[in-house]
């Protein structure tokens, strides 16, 4: 049997650290170059398979491949594509068998969520549906934190880091203007459906360092007068307040809180965040002088003060996926199991794919603390080991000296084909 | 003569590198306790002074006030608070004197921008003005880089390399999404009167690592045409684009660009930032996907990232300033001198306060590309220094371990004064 190639996409949000699982796959592919060829990577994610445009990573040095292990966001492109079921649309499945052929493609990795390891359970599907030789296998990436069976998702301890970081620092901010000027800082963070990134707010308090953070879950249906007595109460002990927000944050009917029907001066529909939102309600409600900030796409591309933890984790789930697949391994992805907390310890361990596909892990209702403004004990001690440890880029002119692949094209065999 | 003591305050908006000043006051005025005695720091900046509310700062340990140059914000409170003129309120004057000759006082750092410059002066006038001994030396501080004569503002340069390591995290990100998804990312940075933090952001995109970037500025009336065709040709050009707009960017009427006169459903105002304005422009005008960022707080709060040359120049200013009034100076305030760009070198100089105090330094318009939407070759040569070099906080648990002082009152001696 000839040796086969693999390709490896990435899929969906980008964060932090899905460029060191790619560092993970690629290296440990050419260490085991007796056992799997070239590492084509999609341009794009899967749409460079479906168009076969095709990455030859063996082009890039070890050097550069290497730095992809502290270069934030998805090096080759990632796209936001799923794929329909098999019934739905063959063609597709038959097109992705075409290329695969063609570059004598075996293994299949996939990094993403739930979405992305849906569509790899559906590729390693290939093999008894349509009878191309395939083994699939997703690396694990969201900063939604929000996949099944893995303790924690690469990419969210990284932000997780950044907004606990953040939080503490404006805190520090708010509390130092706080006599004359700004009393609340608020800040919108990312987490459409679940709470763990506005969770992580809660960490900038300490026990050495305790800091006044309400946050607002989307787990937790807004509730006006109870936010506005929250706040006041922590003013009035305090002096001033952080409020983390998710963006997911919903009112009593079920809307988005961020979306207030705003208009423009010619009554044109204006979007904003929900930072803006909560800030006026702050205002008209209490009277008190606030800031506030959206980090949206800084949060998550904040290589720079990533968590080592996760930078390990992401790197280790790429190096997992490629030795399950050399030991044969289809339709699995390698997971974090925690081994324990103090000191923290971690392992990689194993899910079938099919477990995983289409399952959303919610926060625990018990990591929300009593009042619904705040995190227990229990998801303190859950987040705390994944923001533990920096892992700061080299820095060339005062920036960070993030790598640029060469991204060169291996040259197509096939015809064009419209997605 | 007794030893006089020092009274040290803290005013305006804070920044990630103003308490490495008050370390270096205070830590240098310890080393010469034969000529200065306590340093006491107005709790809120110079409502502390007015209300007799000072902190001993001699309670604090060595290591408590070496930790300031680790530490954001200010440690001993901040306020926005400009004194009048003598001739409006002399009573503010003579109280400042009742506490000074209270405690002692024959130092008066006050460590701020422009307005505070000007109370300085004031101060540093009632040797002549009210007959009592002080010498007033001013620690120049500010995000916005408008202080005239020095160099550049302590607390710009970590603020720039914030703003410069975000946009290229967030263009890296964007890059990435950007072939089925987000195609231009617009983030929001401070300067509302001159454009050097939004200049920053031009920093992004070296030689070596190219970007496209359309910066916004201040300085710029906004023209909604030109800005479009200059985006539009980006994405055509490189498949995704990122803008850095300042907060201050006015349109042809002279309003803020951010002054959008937003209702929500029930006809009541919001207040918006201008990142979500820009954004809107950008997807009825283009019809591309966006993201937006506001960074507020979290840019100037950003100890974690703070350029090394930043508060290296911080706590020069506060040493400085303590020499200075050892030599007998008055009315001065140190500044930073460029010596040379490459490789950059600088020292402390001296200038007059009445030079400084009610004078903005506005970015040159040489300064800008002719387009006016990036940064000239000059305008690089002249920021790039200011960004050189990380100066990382300790961490602990994964946060940074910043300090907070005891901040132990001094017995007060006077009768209460309202402010």
């Amino acid at each position: 049997m000839s040796i086969k190639n693999a390709f490896y996409a990435q899929s969906g949000g980008v964060t932090a650290v899905i460029n060191a699982s790619a560092a993970g796959v690629i290296e440990t592919a050419r260490q085991h170059s007796n056992k799997i060829g070239n590492v084509y990577a999609g341009r794009n994610g899967i749409i460079g398979a479906l168009t076969e445009d095709l990455i030859d990573t063996s082009i890039d040095s070890a050097e550069a491949i290497a730095a992809l292990r502290h270069t934030p966001s998805g090096g080759f492109g990632s796209c936001r594509y799923k794929l329909k079921s098999i019934e739905q649309n063959r063609r597709e499945y038959e097109r992705l068998i075409e290329v695969f052929k063609a570059h004598n493609i075996g293994y299949f990795f996939y990094n993403g969520g739930g979405d992305s390891a849906d569509t790899c359970l559906k590729v390693s599907q290939i093999s008894d549906t349509l009878g191309y030789p395939i083994q699939a296998i997703h690396v694990p990436k969201t900063v939604d934190n929000d996949l099944p069976i893995t303790d924690c998702c690469p990419g969210f301890g990284s932000v997780a880091k950044y907004i606990a970081v953040s939080t503490r620092e404006a805190s520090f901010d708010v509390a130092s203007m706080a006599k004359t000027s700004t009393k609340v800082f608020v800040l919108e963070v990312m987490g459409r459906h679940a709470g763990w990134i506005a969770a992580a707010g809660g960490l900038a308090s300490s026990k050495d360092c305790e800091i006044p953070i309400v946050i607002l879950f989307p787990e937790i249906p807004f509730d006006k007068a109870k936010f506005l007595a929250k706040v006041g109460s922590y003013v009035e002990e305090y002096g001033y307040c952080s409020v983390v927000v998710s963006e997911g944050v919903k009112g009593d009917d079920g809307k988005f809180l961020s979306d207030q029907g705003l208009r423009d001066a010619f009554g044109h529909a204006q979007l904003g965040g929900v930072a803006p939102v909560v800030a006026n309600i702050i205002k008209d409600g209490l009277g008190l002088k606030y800031h506030w900030g959206v980090a949206d796409y800084l949060q998550r591309a904040a290589r720079h003060v990533a968590s080592k933890t996760d930078v390990e984790q992401a790197y280790a789930v790429g190096k997992a996926a490629v030795e399950y697949a050399i030991a044969g391994h289809n339709s699995v992805m390698p997971t974090i199991e925690r081994v324990s907390n103090s000191p923290y310890s971690w392992k990689v361990g194993m899910a079938e794919l099919a477990n995983v596909a289409n399952v959303e892990k919610m926060m625990p209702a018990e990591y929300i603390s009593e009042d619904g403004f705040g995190i227990s004990e229990a998801c303190r001690e859950y987040l705390l080991p994944l923001i533990e440890g920096e892992d700061y880029p080299p820095y060339k002119n005062g920036l960070p000296d993030y790598v640029r692949l060469k991204n060169v094209a291996v040259e197509k065999k096939l015809e064009g084909f419209e997605i």
